[in-house]
């Protein structure tokens, strides 16, 4: 199989490149926030117009102030309203960092699995599967848990110093919420609460103080 | 494991809150009819402007006028044309009344699958399978039968009484495709119709005119 | 176009169907519990031993003992492990009967959107948003809400009669994960549950005694 | 940046490779026959028996013998239950001969879009959209058409010699569902069929003679 | 079961129709390039402004000039970028023809997996698997092999004949990536390449000269 | 709303649960590599058989011996064949450590999109898109970079002191393909490299004894 190259060959490579970069621009979809968002995620920017700063994010590589928390735990999300490379590409970032006894609530993700990474200290992390069964495990240094899609989980700082954690994420967007904010941090009505939870009313109204809620 | 709250605790809860605010907005996406649509869907409306309105129809509960019809039937949709906020959920409904006798025609969902229950009467329906076996049950009240996606389908009322049926899909916007409308309700030619399916020219002309049809 | 119908030609129709109909049995995949089961579902039954009776279900079709629960409701199910038809086809059902003040206590589907439909009498529904708002409305005969995959969410009867309340998920296996059956109906411990939710310890403790918790 | 190469080093190359390989397998799935099915495909076969054969298949080399046909054309698949290597990889094929008037009848692919490539002759195709507009283009040989998943489409050699198509799907099991076939090709009663679709009874009775069919 | 057609029954089925006729539009999604793409495609074309044409492609039907190329071979592609009713459907085509000893360069698809046909001509085909196994067939007229997405594939005109090979993706919007033009074809410094490919510096200068980069 | 918990009541709930139960298994699927595997995954260990250790990993705990490697690099992967509690979650993670000058040579995976976090030292991180720009960046301590599905990419510890790197898939089994093992670890023929990459045969003889390939 003999190739000879000669100039117009060469430039007939760059014909059949061409002919196929029309389309090679569906391999990223770097989210532009000024244009109309679907249920897929947001509009792509102009392929042109992107960069690698697009595709890199520095937002999680700052300690959180731990102590100034209720909880002793600050969060910094790296999902793809933080960072636009992200979008469509089904996969996101956060860290937390936990102060001794720091604590990450109770919570759900309604659109990801995570896997959580100890990356300094000593964390307890663990969820509650649909069948209600409890999971927990303390992992060390270079320990990773994963916690099921849409499923209550949580982590706290059992070790004596400040801990922390990075976890992924299956989607770019996977959404949090926090049992306690859900029902104390809002308008939720006290009398719903009580029904829908067996709580008592005082401790509903406890909690709605702390957690800025109303109603 | 000790907790002091504290003013500045309380607002950091709220700092907290704020972090992940943005990326929860992507926990539904109301349809919004004046933005670009695209395969996964409409845009999203601006989750400021959404009210528990959007996650609500009415649609459903008004009863058809079955005896007007050709078939005895009358159907009402809950899809994300009529209903905004299933946009990007994977989920819809839809009712039908039938008179004693009264049929939901033939007909395919491109797009998904079906549970049809009998929430009155008695309702006979069935599928073709594509290895061309026929299932068909009778169902009374509270009964569900499962359609797969893309089947020939249908559902008689072959009680004394009137009938109420409600179906759930697997998609906002399943699509539905009636065979004898796609055949004699347009514009589809005669002699392509006779050669495709091995009808009769005659047969196909008489339900034209039947089915609106031209051609 | 003139087609000349001989018997040779019909004996080769029966071969085209033949030569299509093994790949045609993937149109449905009837569960088949015996067999193993994995991420998308369960291994399909035998297509030969599929009858009609796999597609239907009857469990939805009595009312459940509402009365006698705590929460004053009764739940059955159609989900794949109930009703083998649905593996596969992304779609399933439940019923709930409610006795006047009864409730369907605030719980997720971790893997389903959800449409309530209030089919007898009146029922308040609501969810709370990832971005923490609450959307409550008051559903009469006939009408829908839109429940979106992974969002806490709750029923209340608030009419004076029984209601009945039909659901369907965009799962054939949405799960469920009940709030204060996942805190305070197993062995999750106190002190982790109170951390991590700021629940005081003797209300976590009052109620484990309600939900049959222990730790 | 100098890199000196050892034997060591190369040793831990292999090595490297190793800790990966593991993981590797999941690049594709051949279809193991005897194993269970599930909703996502086939079981994959030990991929240390897989071969190059098969990735291949042979069965769409040659051309049938549409002049047999009542309809004058002739279909072989290459549909995962032909072909294994398609398992799990979301594509497959089919090939079709017709005589000049044959005709590919009137059907659906429930689980599947398709691309029609007239490789010879003359071919026209169309479509029925669920918004009952039909759709028909008369192709040459290299044009192709493209027919969205669950439609009623067909395609007739319109030329004066032989036609060959190929035709391409987006999943290794579109399945599908010839009209006339399903309507008369088995034992669907003919009063149902009448009341489902308006055809009259005598043309049902003749075709479910044509087509194979009883009741 | 007796059917008694009157005038306005036949309207009735026409108001059937247009209820039904909003949701029907999702069948199909013509990709309009000059409204926003999302990372699930194009938005939708007004389907009033739909035509057949949307849905067919001339752009396959002539050879390629392979004999001025460096490869001596051509590819002609209809992806979603040349072919705008491929939007969401989540298939395409390619063309590329042969000259005796033609080649198509090693590359991948990071989006689809493939079925490349030998239409005319004899063609040796083949992948290297994630777990770094090479498979390898020689392909005569008719015979086709699956290439599963992701991995590195090539092509090469083994016969003494022009080849022509037809190849079907699992998406609209394959993507590709040429091994030696993402090496040398672009800026990618000449000390990244050699340390992260242990290629030779004088090589990669050699190449970068022959596909057109610097750097 | 008043509500009387009495002995039955609470008995109710536990029905309440377990009617719920079986269902909820669903929220995971734990590898049981003994079981048939299909394209979405493994087999489900049997739930009563899980425990919390299915879902904990540490074998990304300890640095990996990168100095002795030809690339002065180590990777440990947690996909699901190291571990299987991530079965069907579509993530998984790896780490790499890096001596100064240490390389991940140029390699895609198939299968997922990928985040890389410099969790120590400064890691020089790019890939090259389908339209062939090379995208290349920096990162610092606590700095990610996002690598879209299925494109060339690489890292390289620019700094003084050895680099650790924890990567994210989209994927449980994003697989991997090492650019210079899949061309010269392996026994693809020399020739059919040559003319599919022109590269010199030269060039790949004497790589073919680096990466321990034949041919």
């Amino acid at each position: 199989m003999k190739i000879i190259m000669t100039f117009p060959a060469v430039f007939a490579i760059f014909c059949l490149l061409f002919s196929f970069s029309l389309s090679a621009v569906k391999d990223f979809c770097v989210a532009d926030f000024s244009a109309p968002e679907g249920p897929a995620g947001y509009s792509c920017k102009n392929p042109a117009k992107v960069t690698v700063d697009d595709f890199a994010y520095s937002g999680l590589g700052v300690a959180g102030n731990a102590s100034g928390s209720i909880f002793k735990s600050a969060v910094a999300t790296a999902f793809v309203d933080d960072f636009p490379g992200l979008n469509g590409l089904g996969v996101s970032m956060a860290r937390a960092d936990l102060a001794p006894g720091g604590v990450i609530p109770l919570h759900t993700h309604p659109g990801a699995s995570e896997i959580l990474l100890a990356a300094e200290g000593t964390v307890t992390a663990g969820f509650i599967s649909a069948a209600n069964h409890v999971y927990i495990k303390t992992l060390n240094k270079g320990d990773i848990i994963v916690l099921p899609q849409g499923l209550l989980h949580f982590a706290v700082n059992t070790g004596s110093s400040q801990a922390l954690v990075f976890v992924s994420f299956s989607s770019e967007s996977p959404g949090v919420q926090f049992v306690s904010n859900a029902l104390f941090g809002n308008n939720f009505p006290t009398e719903l609460i009580t029904a829908s939870t067996l709580l008592e009313a005082s401790e509903v109204k406890r909690l709605k103080v702390v957690f800025n809620g109303s109603g």
